[in-house]
């Protein structure tokens, strides 16, 4: 959106939580940043917005407490005290929160591993979970520790949402067949589902496939009809979100209609009406010992999710977004929905594009439609008697297929071999294993190849460019070098990850080159030495002098100088510190090579 | 050894597992290797070594099974079948493996969780140990995962050693005090040592106190003396490791003299006579998944610690390890200590710097010593029947006490608080919890400090230093810039753990300066981009562009460009890549700012 970019931006260029104008207390809550400018064309556009929204969430919440193995009525609480808690304490200005496909599978399947879907210890198993995961959020975000998030890369995410909308897909098949089957990875479904394939209900199927068509159509085929109609291309894309409404009200009509009910046809049944129950989190210690790695991983991954998606649209009015504000307002909202008899929620993509399409301009666009659906509850409930549970099912299965994104791993594959078997990792141990094992295995993969490349660095040998000043690359370019000095710099900061490399790494060249009497370390591109290189280095440097050997160091940083320097190694080195590469290698190459060890007398240290 | 290091090294300057003589055979069996050149006068050398290390080594194997609450003989038996098997596998020419204090407690804890001390299943559990670690190992070995030892950075190695050796020597005061008492950490030693005071035996304490000050004193005062009565340093040095075989002569005497044994002294009693027994490890599933755990731990602690003597004696003969077929090595010596009776192995830093300071040239050394431990085992047992295990105790509490170093915690704290943090996180939890959790709670705590660090790189915005074509920090320089064009330096590759972070500081610097209409992002010193690095300047590009702000690179590597032109990544971005930062410079300021986005006209992609 270009158009509306840097003008609607400046009144809110300045992130929340930035503490450069509203201190503190705005920065824990940034709604007293932008409630301070709150104005009737602002609540205008907001409440547009709500409606639009709200319209769009009622079928979307009921689908995903469905896919969760919940009561709808759970993914409309879950809609509601939530958005209002993210009001308070979240920093995008757009972004939507509730119930997502993912965390609705995640929690079906954390659930599912403690008691059977509709039995009470079900409901508060996945309360408990929201709750949580809202604590561990909240915590994550009061130590600012959101940068635990970045392990997972990128391919592991999209890895992620492939596999899992693979398996959200074939989850929703036994609702539009009319059969009961289960299972949370692929080997169990499909073996469940062909199973239960005797039991299909044709009625069932008769409300199930028209509905996956009709939605499927319109995803392709709504937007370009409106357009053609004289809609305006915003306006037709916000118009196509209304597909599932359509399909609901249909639907419920036939099953009046046809009397579906009676004809084995499932249907959504009475809603409890009403506000949410106040509901207190279990506080049983075996559950939470049993969910509470399910609990981190919802967590991880709803942020993850969420934050993607609120940056995106924040760029887009050049605003900015607090990550780890973030945490505490996701923390927020599912402190929130487990307090109001809901389960773990996020940002979702879907609904906050439509958001921000529809012109919200403050979160508090979101405390609008979270009164929408509050009315919903109370009133609109018992239209829903009658909807088929296939309907919902149509809905989630259109929804997650676009997930699924087969482009991606040819694109990895073409770029780099280490991101694709992360990628493919986490899709086949997700399909094969479960959405838990698929997160653990992909962030696993993704740091074994990680501290693998970190443990071998790049070093090179060097020699001096002829008529120059300037070392390079012995193997890739002609330069002059002497037998008894090895010039070697080293591309890195030297870590505990690459400590042991570098011993290695220099006696493997020593051991190579019988006649070297001196070693130069070119440190230009050392940013950082921690306590493990600088222990390798001091075993260099006597391994070194046992010998025979001098070490110098050549090009050494300021700020990495001062820290050698407050410990003995620069004394204890046997050699010395020279602040150009030239220097040194033109000094020591002058040495003859007939001494080894530099003699005592020999001004050691800084130079 | 500086005297004899280079003209040893000549014969044995390139490892062994490097293939460059030997083929793929001799790098899996290095004594092809050196078995080639075998003399009699190497044989000779080798021979004295291992007569010394054997003396030593008795009543060292005797007492490390103590401390991993084994019967003595299953020290003797680790100390046989495992050196040979290291000769044939290893790739150290002076390595001394065999039972040692850390991996000995260890055992003790591991074991003690499955069963009690003096049972069978517990001797079984000590057996399984030493083969999932053997076998881990030899698996790590051949798949070449050495570089995961690196997770252990020399911090958490220190603090773990040192807390292992306050846990060591706590552990064996019961037996100075002739009472009872258990335990694996601090809190419960202490209580269960406190509880037991009464039971204090004050003969056990008449051979134990004298004993701990004789070994003291031995240690600091018996080299001295014997460098006095004529010996050479050297030989006085290992005259001073006999310490313990004198005092372990002397209580045996006074064992018979008095008959302590009668009087309430716990001597050492009837050692089964004869070879180690062949035996077969459990496969029994229960316990391995009990185990497997502990004998990760012991597999990469024992590891670590091998590896690092093994590299200290090899380059002061400028020799070579390969650590890939250490891991082999060290594997199969554990596999074979599980099928004779033994327990966890690896090379021990006293034993090694002996042999090598004796004079081992080839593993043959260790070969002969496993020879002469097997003589004692058949033939001395006997005479061991009265030696107190308060001795034995003494030599333990001597030998690990100079594991505990007060010194490198000063050091950290001045060098690198990180390191510290992790340093004193080992030892608090391993003095608190126990060694298993400390090890843990070490990795755990440096990887969390590296992924934080990494997960915020350095950059700088630059300028142009006045009338030269160089671009500086605008903090720490006098430079020119202008408004609409902004330069980010980027000092690191763009891996995954820092994607976010580019994101995040590219936004909040366009944030910060509305009137920027370029961004260029220099990239001189990054090394590598990897998937998720890619999508983020995509995104960066995308959000940029949906502002109205160019983005741009320059002085992009060959390697990183390569990759990109692969990728649709240059063609879509809003803007160029410049060879050299000061043409992208020159060229973007010109151009006014007036205009946001380069109009489509205007070429795109390299220049």
């Amino acid at each position: 959106m270009p158009a509306g970019g840097p003008e609607q931006g400046t009144t809110g260029a300045l992130a929340p939580g930035q503490g450069t104008r509203g201190g503190v207390l705005a920065q824990y809550f940034p709604i007293l940043e932008w409630g301070r400018g709150y104005n009737s064309s602002i609540l205008t556009s907001d409440l547009v917005a709500a409606v639009i929204v709200t319209i769009m969430l009622i079928p979307q919440s009921l689908a995903y407490a469905l896919l969760a193995g919940l009561p709808p009525v759970v993914g409309l609480y879950a809609s509601i005290l939530p958005l209002i808690a993210y009001a308070i304490f979240g920093t995008s200005r757009t972004l939507a929160v509730g119930p997502v496909a993912v965390l609705s599978l995640m929690t079906a399947s954390a659930a599912g591993a403690v008691a059977a879907q509709g039995t009470e210890l079900y409901l508060e198993a996945a309360m408990t979970l929201a709750a949580l995961s809202g604590v561990m959020l909240a915590i994550l975000g009061l130590l600012r520790l959101g940068f635990l998030a970045n392990l997972l890369s990128h391919p592991v995410i999209s890895g992620f949402i492939t596999a899992s909308g693979l398996l959200i897909a074939t989850s929703q098949i036994k609702h539009i067949l009319g059969t009961s089957a289960g299972g949370d990875n692929w080997p169990d479904m499909l073996g469940s589902l062909a199973a239960s394939i005797g039991g299909i209900n044709l009625w069932t199927l008769a409300v199930g496939i028209p509905a996956t068509a009709f939605l499927f159509w319109v995803r392709k085929g709504l937007k370009p009809l409106l357009v053609r109609i004289g809609l305006p291309p915003r306006l037709a894309d916000i118009g196509a979100k209304g597909g599932p409404v359509i399909a609901v009200a249909a639907t419920i009509l036939a099953a009046i209609i046809f009397d579906l009910g009676a004809r084995g046809v499932n249907l959504v049944g009475a809603i409890p009406q009403g506000l949410p129950p106040f509901a207190l989190p279990s506080t049983d210690l075996a559950l939470i010992e049993q969910l509470w790695v399910p609990a981190l991983l919802i967590s991880i991954i709803g942020f993850v999710e969420s934050v993607s998606v609120a940056q995106t649209l924040a760029a887009k009015r050049r605003q900015r977004i607090a990550p780890d504000q973030e945490l505490i307002g996701l923390g927020a909202s599912n402190i929130a929905s487990a307090f109001s008899g809901g389960y773990p929620v996020t940002g979702g993509f879907a609904r906050s594009a439509v958001n921000f399409d529809a012109g919200a301009q403050t979160p508090a666009a979101g405390a609008y439609t979270a009164m929408g659906i509050a009315l919903a509850t109370l009133f609109l409930t018992p239209l829903l008697f009658s909807l088929p549970i296939a309907t919902l099912a149509a809905t989630i299965i259109v929804a997650v297929l676009s997930l699924v994104d087969l482009k991606t791993p040819r694109l990895l594959w073409r770029y780099s071999k280490a991101d694709f078997a992360a990628h493919m990792a986490t899709i086949v141990v997700t399909l094969l294993v479960g959405v838990e094992m698929g997160v653990i295995a992909g962030v696993a993969v993704g740091l074994l190849l990680y501290l693998w490349r970190a443990s071998r660095p790049h070093a090179a040998i060097v020699g001096r460019v002829p008529e120059t000043e300037h070392f390079r690359n012995v193997e890739r370019h002609k330069v002059f070098t002497v037998p008894h000095v090895l010039s070697i710099r080293i591309d890195e900061s030297l870590t505990y990850l690459n400590a042991r490399w570098l011993e290695e790494y220099v006696l493997e060249r020593v051991a190579e080159q019988p006649e070297v009497r001196h070693v130069i370390l070119m440190c230009s591109a050392v940013n950082e030495i921690d306590a493990s290189g600088l222990e390798s280095i001091e075993a260099i440097n006597h391994r070194l002098g046992d010998a025979g050997i001098g070490l110098h160091l050549s090009e050494v940083k300021g700020p990495v100088m001062d820290r050698l320097l407050r410990t003995p190694f620069v004394e204890e080195l046997n050699g010395r510190v020279f602040l150009s590469q030239n220097r040194a290698f033109h000094e020591l190459s002058m040495n003859g090579g007939s001494e080894a060890v530099p003699p005592a007398d020999m001004p050691r240290g800084m130079i």
